[in-house]
Formats: C-alpha cells, sequence, structure tokens
C-alpha cells in the first residue's frame, strides 16, 4: 500500500467508478496496489476470489495502455494470477479483458478468476464457428497481417 | 516472418500442436511473428478472425512466463488486437488467457477475439455469484493478499 497517494498524480477521471476506487472515494476490497495499477475484488464475482486488475491512470482499453506501463500492469497480473488460484486453491485461472463490447467500466481492467476443473463454467466458451474455407480463412489472415503492416509503420 | 528460423533454439515440446505450428510442421495461417511469439487464426474460432498468440518457447501457462518475455508478449497482445479489431471492422475485443482449467493446448496462448455489439456473444459470461458478507469477502481479499505477500519474499 505504499503506493497509495500516487495515484493522485496520474490522470484519472472524476466520474469513473475504478477511479474513485483508487481515490478511496468508493469502497473495495483492495488486495494489491504499486505504482502503476490496483486490484480488488469484484463484487459481483463469476466465483468466489474473481479479482479485477485496473491500472492507475485511466486508460480505458488494452490498445490504449502506453508502452511503459506493459510490462508492470501484467506483471502484475501474472504475480495476481498465482496469488489467486494459490488463495482460492484452485486448479488454474481464467484472465481476461473486455476490450469496449462487454466491457462495464470504460477502464482498462484484467479479471482474474480462480477456476476448478467441474466448477460448473465449462459452458462458458461460446459456440465456436467455422471458415466456410480454407480460402475465407487466408483472406482473413491476410486483413490482420495488412493491418499489422500498417500499425508497424 | 524474418525471426522464423529463430525458434528452433528455444525449448519446445516434440509432441505440442502449438509447437509444431512454430517448427512449420502443422499448417496454420500465420499473421504474425517476431522473436518471441508467433500468432495465427484459431481453426475453431468464437467469430471470424479469432487469432491465438502464442510463446515460441513451450511455456504452459502465464505463471510460467519468464518475466524478460512478459513486455514483448504483451506488447505484441496489444497489437494484434489492434490490428484483429481493424482488420475485421470491430468495435472491440475480448482478450483471454485460459490457465490449466479449460485450456485446450497446455501452451500459453492469447486468445484475440474481434467483439461487434450484438454478435450473439452476450451470454459469454457466466451468471454471477455473490458473497454471503462482507466479512466473508474481507476474508477472500486477505487470503488473496498473504498469497501475494509470500510470493514477493
Amino acid at each position: 500500500m505504499k503506493a497509495a497517494m500516487e495515484q493522485v498524480k496520474m490522470p484519472q477521471d472524476a466520474g469513473c467508478l475504478f477511479c474513485k476506487i483508487i481515490r478511496r472515494e468508493v469502497k473495495a476490497d483492495i488486495v494489491f496496489e504499486d505504482d502503476v495499477c490496483l486490484a480488488f475484488l469484484d463484487h459481483r464475482p463469476l466465483l468466489l476470489g474473481h479479482c479485477l486488475l485496473v491500472t492507475k491512470q485511466h486508460v480505458e482499453t488494452l490498445i490504449d495502455l502506453p508502452d511503459a506501463m506493459i510490462a508492470p500492469f501484467f506483471r502484475a497480473t501474472q504475480k495476481l494470477a498465482g496469488a489467486v488460484e494459490a488463495a482460492m486453491a484452485a486448479e488454474g485461472t481464467f484472465v481476461a479483458i473486455n476490450n469496449r463490447v462487454s466491457q462495464s467500466v470504460p477502464h482498462l481492467h484484467v479479471h482474474i478468476v480462480p477456476r476448478k476443473r467441474g466448477d460448473g463454467l465449462k459452458g462458458f466458451f461460446w459456440p465456436r464457428t467455422k471458415y466456410q474455407s480454407e480460402e475465407q480463412m487466408a483472406d482473413v489472415a491476410e486483413k490482420i497481417r495488412n493491418k499489422l503492416g500498417k500499425l508497424e509503420r
């Protein structure tokens, strides 16, 4: 909790629920804090022990995360996944980010959920679809490669 | 594709499907490659354009990812999320890692799925549960903090 005062220097959003938690204006069960991020229990967990890790700076989605924060943010994700799994005597974890669609609060957050075999969450994945042909699949791959090429320029 | 030969130096698993894709022993529609990771289309996509980003080194789960790979791996995740969203004219992305439970191939992979509002995947989230009391919630938070403390030692 050493870095509790750091965040006031960071750009924040006055009305954002997660920024309010960071500023201690809204109560949360905080489990981790460092200079870059904060983690707390989701109050409507998928399973008990479900945590949300957020950036202290108000960043909306993964794409908006500044490069310098990538390593500390995901190092914290890794550490928290280990701790959540151990604390809940789980067998694995589900680590996920919804960017814009299905994102309830527009402030970057990683869901870290402890998993056990037979925890009833098997049906979590949507039904899989399929490509109509190898050509369609190759075409989609080419579109993505093209966009990556443009991003690199 | 400049780094196509790099991976032969990396520890791999002979029988692992993703290692075979990395070694070009199994065909895949590869969309991205650098020294640390490789991305290709999931052949049973949740939605068209669904990619899997894997480490070239055979690493089982997020917790096993060596510290030096965290920044390059998640920088690639961020870049790929941007490219997949743009290529598929999507409105957002779902970025997720299953660690052990629900992990079909025991080789670390990030799912990057383009999302659109009304794409029919609303039901993706499991029903939420709840804590029985504030005390139970505080107790769970304390357990996680304790494990984090031990990890930091």
